[in-house]
């Protein structure tokens, strides 16, 4: 068979050649912005041009600091099908952490988007390689800034030529884009993604057991795009064909409704917490989102209440998925099973609440500390690792930390999960959020969402406390619906566990707090509740 | 990312792992025969130490002669998981044909099936390099025969471990399985398939805008597993856990719609002729046959008027697809596009009778005789070439046929087509069956459905004839249905061609014939009608 390379620019031709008619929809910062594939691939070869005259060559580090929006899918594009490799900065780091990032990647140069100035400025003199900022807008627009050399994003492809002759020779295995973890310790650790794991992951979430993606869909990744690449959906939006909308800067729940309507949205993703807020919105039926066949949650599993609640009341079923920015990122997908279809509805939403499935592709397994794969018993816990054609086999120039990931060629997660008979993982805990209470797990992701089943409650978080006798014992966060503040009590919250979990899991502690802290990509910030709690046991 | 090899491995483990309890159904000599992809799983470990008891290295080519059945799907993964060669052997070719390929592959070993022997046993004096016989039946059924080393199947399963490490550390350009093509002159020429490309084919062939095959399916190839993987459905509904029902020996129509009814198939894939024989059995309502959602129709374009009779009176949609011997096999797909569901019927149609768009990974062109793309009009003829991780970059042991077929890196179809606007590729002709007249070229296969459009016509093949003055001119050989024969002319056949085609494309001969001679893989076999008629001329 031939020696085709699998490479980008296979799936950005596709899309210009067989949909240059399909439309790509972005929330610009004045307003709606919508072209077509034909008019993208153009701007895609006039953005190719600029970096070559800007002097970027193979393996250069290009950043970006910006949202969802059609600019940022040009660069997706653009950068890695000339054969540099695209660094998609997570706008959510702490401005040192952003410096780090930029330093340890080495980038040349940045797109930024135009509100997201002050972040870079303000770190101007901690960046030590960037020689070019360019700001995603028109000339009009561009601000009065410390930054130097500056340009705006139109003036440059104005002057650059719409066409290009894209190389086909670069190798598979060659950087495309690259990731930084959010890391909770220690300094965010680099993922380089090869164009070869980034085309196997667009077929592979073309799959009808996978994200399904396809012609026919209205895609909007809320899931934002420096984050894991989106998930991988505007590479396989493109492959497909599908009419992407890109829901820009900060898209409240109200926005996103709104998109879904507006654009007849089929298919949306992202961190479970978006769409706790805009069940709120769509229950009281002021949107009309009937187009949206499925929702994909990932970063943390929904629910199962929510699964329910999506299901029953608005028809749209809720799809739990599983990834890392070190995978790509789809791992695990939960999606019944066809023969589940006889089963009662209890036992089904019991295995759709998991994470799922390892997706065609990849391997897995559950192991114990002593690396023995663990019983399929849907309670023994074990770490999961993973193994396949994207996944990660290096943290980016970091090669103690690449050894302590690794494990005979297997990727270590350090997420304690369970898989049960049907092949359904479940994360009971990242390993360090794991209680340890006598010698026995108490898993806390597994508190929260019993907890979380109180009709009082809007969420929860769990954390582990210190304890002489037990090492340590679980303390449970609530944070009450506002109708509900005030009326319930911690003794309700425990009342309500007992006969759900284990008695020597009901927390020894319930603090009611106004919301749960969110990480930068939106997950539950345990580590900011930690810090507050353990500060008090030593004061 | 990980060195990870694609390997046909991953895919029957995650059956194995995910999908222990689904079925896989074979009608055997015997009766239906029914187990479970765990079953199976096993019967494929004894299987390979089979193998590996009879000296089967890396890269050794094992041969089959059989029929779609479980034993022959066991093959499919023992052999190449094992690092082995499954050549599948086209029963339909020639005893003399099958002789050179076994010699050619030099295959070491030969599974046949039981009523095949003789087949084996005729050129037994012809064939080098065969070391070992085994007959796909239990000793029982084990038949006195001339062939020696004769070993039964299930008798060296019985006798061998259910435990087998397979290789992980196979290169995945390794190849994994070799067809030889169907040859209408010359001998055949071997295409060897890697583990990548079959790995890779799978994952496309999952994608819901290609085959769509998924968990939910039940599978029935009726294209033969001796052709082209099956279309890689074998290994697609295997990746993703789907019911697979293989139909056996000689399947007629009638089993095969009792074998939809019986075991609520969902999706079959198979030449037109089986279609249209099948619908007349269908149109009466004899079989419940309301699971199938598609049916893929390969080998050649199922006329319009089946795709209309089957949707409008049966509710099934047939989708177009195409591909070859050297191409794993997909390369196009008919399916209409999203925007489509707007346009006149009589539009939609049109397109769904081509061959369709090429699918997610590959890149097509089709290219004038000097080697420039010709533009997409749906009119100007050209050359299809392709290029992509499943298209063969060579004949096996064949250098210079190797050289005719590719240019710069491209394989030349030899298939004559056009592309439309909406980039649907359709086959006018092998470049051998194009009609030349005057310096024009006539396409026989566009003759072929605007004749077989007329409601009397059975089956109709357009050939060409010397012709002094214009060098070629079309003579149509029209199969009549059995109620209209002797009561159609030639003259009628021509009338109703007038205002459907040129003028100059009329044929200048009609020929009514009982019916259409196939290959042996069910195609029109025009090189007979060709020495049919030929041979007339010079007598």
């Amino acid at each position: 068979m031939m020696r085709y390379p699998l490479l980008l620019h296979t799936i950005l031709e596709r899309a210009h050649r067989l949909f240059p008619g399909k439309e790509i929809v972005s929330r610009d910062f004045s307003g709606m912005f919508r072209y077509t594939y034909g008019e993208f691939y153009e701007r895609v070869c006039r953005l190719a041009n600029v970096l070559q005259k800007m002097g970027i060559k193979r393996g250069d580090r290009v950043a970006t600091l910006a949202w969802n929006n059609h600019r940022h899918l040009e660069l997706y594009f653009a950068v890695p099908c000339t054969g540099a490799v695209l660094h998609m900065v997570n706008l959510r780091l702490f401005p040192e952490q952003i410096a780090y990032v930029l330093n340890h990647a080495e980038d040349r140069v940045i797109f930024i988007d135009q509100d997201l100035i002050p972040i870079v400025e303000g770190i101007r003199g901690q960046i030590k390689t960037l020689e070019h900022f360019i700001i995603m807008t028109d000339a009009g627009n561009l601000p009065e800034s410390s930054l130097k050399p500056l340009d705006s994003y139109e003036s440059l492809l104005r002057q650059s030529s719409p066409v290009y002759d894209f190389p086909t020779d670069l190798d598979e295995w060659s950087p495309a884009a690259m990731c930084y973890t959010t890391a909770t310790t220690g300094d965010p650790k680099g993922v380089m993604y090869s164009h070869r794991a980034l085309y196997l992951h667009s077929l592979m979430s073309g799959m009808v057991d996978t994200f399904a993606v396809s012609e026919k869909d209205v895609v909007m990744p809320v899931v934002p795009m420096f984050h894991v690449n989106a998930w991988g959906l505007p590479y396989t939006s493109t492959l497909v064909g599908a009419k992407q909308v890109l829901p820009g800067m900060r898209p409240d729940p109200r926005t996103l409704c709104q998109l879904i309507q507006a654009e007849k949205v089929t298919v949306t993703a992202g961190v479970p917490t978006i769409w706790m807020e805009c069940f709120k919105l769509l229950e009281d039926g002021s949107y009309d989102v009937s187009s949206l066949n499925r929702i994909i949650s990932g970063g943390a599993a929904v629910p199962r209440v929510f699964i329910e609640a999506y299901e029953k009341k608005l028809g749209i079923p809720v799809i739990n998925a599983y990834g890392m920015t070190e995978t790509t990122p789809l791992v695990l997908l939960s999606r019944p099973k066809s023969y589940m279809k006889d089963w009662p509805e209890e036992r089904v939403y019991a295995r759709r609440a998991k994470q799922g499935l390892y997706v065609p592709g990849l391997e897995i397994k559950v192991v114990d500390e002593n690396g023995n794969e663990v019983p399929w018993d849907g309670q023994t816990m074990g770490e999961l690792h993973l193994r396949g054609p994207w996944i990660t086999e290096e943290y980016y120039r970091e090669p103690v930390l690449t050894g302590e990931a690794m494990r005979n060629g297997w990727f270590k997660t350090q997420d304690i999960v369970t898989i049960d008979e049907e092949g359904y993982v479940y994360i009971c805990d990242r390993s360090r959020d794991l209680i340890k209470s006598g010698g026995e797990w108490i898993s806390s992701v597994d508190l929260e969402n019993n907890i979380m089943a109180h009709p009082a409650v809007a969420e929860a978080a769990v954390i582990a406390m210190p304890h002489a006798k037990w090492q340590e014992r679980p303390l449970a966060c609530v944070a009450l619906k506002e109708e509900f503040r005030g009326k319930v009590t911690a003794e309700d919250i425990l009342q309500f566990l007992r006969g759900r979990v284990a008695k020597w899991w009901l927390p020894d502690r319930v603090e009611f707090i106004d919301e749960v802290p969110r990480t930068s990509v939106g997950k539950f910030n345990k580590k900011a509740l930690r810090h507050k709690f353990f500060s008090e046991l030593f004061n």
